[in-house]
């Protein structure tokens, strides 16, 4: 048993991932959360809010991580390659990628997760956002350079969960190679 | 009185941005909303399935424009500036500039609009890359350009809105060189 599958909130989110999976979102209640997981529901309320954050119990973290990141990368770094180092540390905050995937298709399948998922990602990049503007950029250039990143960031982890033996760092650097040839092949835009 | 105004449809939405600009959001009833407008709730909900809607009256049009314009772009441009083209049309969807404005202030006040603002970008976002992959590029060049392209969008948007003088191509190509030079300014990105 991994550290994190251990824990009371780790117990939490995989029972609660499990029956989501098994019977349907919509069917599962927090109480067979708390149950599937050898816990009261009064434990469950001390690590979420509500059903639907049991599947979000990762976002805060990294979020925190990736601010503090952003400030321990030497000041004359560009903004996108300050994110890019930052975002290295994504491995380590981020569930197993078995839990990852069959949390992506129940994200998938549920509309109520998927405005979850959304109002995580803004406050993700809102965050990264603030942090460049800390750092000096202007907000322009921060706002830019964090949609970037998360543009990235989306691609790396989608091409990570789907590869076992994936380097993350490598399919950042890939992801933002990626966008820089979409942003550069067509030098002159045409407008009609 | 432009058209739009002289429209059912615009009256209920300049009505509601009245009503949520003077008494707040939460305190605005779709009652009052079509009291201000000299129409029946029935004719409210004739346009606006809830009071959250009612701000997001022209997303479906400009989602339809944008995909019709995408394929109306010959076969052989990039993915990126076959977007660039297609965002042309946005001004003629668009809201009046004072609409937009105080619109955008109603939202940033209102997390229940926020919420339903994330909805429709990522419904936009999710046209463009179907519209992309529909036209022959791959599922993950489809995405990136589809990110690149919102991000461009917002900060278009935004620098319409502060400037009555802009010309909104004009912004589009401005933005997309803001983001180019973010991607490429930092050509080797450096990994602890």
């Amino acid at each position: 048993m991994s550290r994190w599958e251990g824990n009371t909130r780790g117990r939490l989110e995989q029972a609660a991932l499990d029956l989501f999976t098994e019977q349907g979102y919509d069917r599962t209640t927090v109480a067979q959360i708390a149950k599937r997981a050898n816990l009261t529901e009064r434990s469950f309320y001390r690590w979420f809010p509500d059903k639907r954050e049991v599947l979000f119990g990762g976002s805060e973290e990294l979020e925190e991580r990736f601010v503090a990141a952003i400030h321990a990368v030497p000041g004359d770094t560009g903004p996108l390659a300050t994110l890019m180092s930052a975002f290295t540390v994504a491995p380590q905050v981020y569930r197993p990628r078995d839990f990852l995937r069959k949390r992506t298709a129940v994200i998938a399948a549920n509309p109520p997760l998927q405005e979850r998922e959304l109002i995580k990602l803004a406050s993700l990049s809102q965050a990264l956002t603030t942090a460049l503007r800390e750092r000096g950029h202007d907000a322009p250039t921060a706002h830019l350079a964090a949609d970037a990143g998360m543009a990235i960031l989306r691609t790396t982890a989608e091409r990570w969960l789907a590869d076992e033996n994936a380097d993350y760092a490598q399919l950042l650097s890939a992801s933002a190679a990626d966008l820089r040839t979409i942003l550069t092949q067509d030098a002159a835009f045409t407008h009609p």
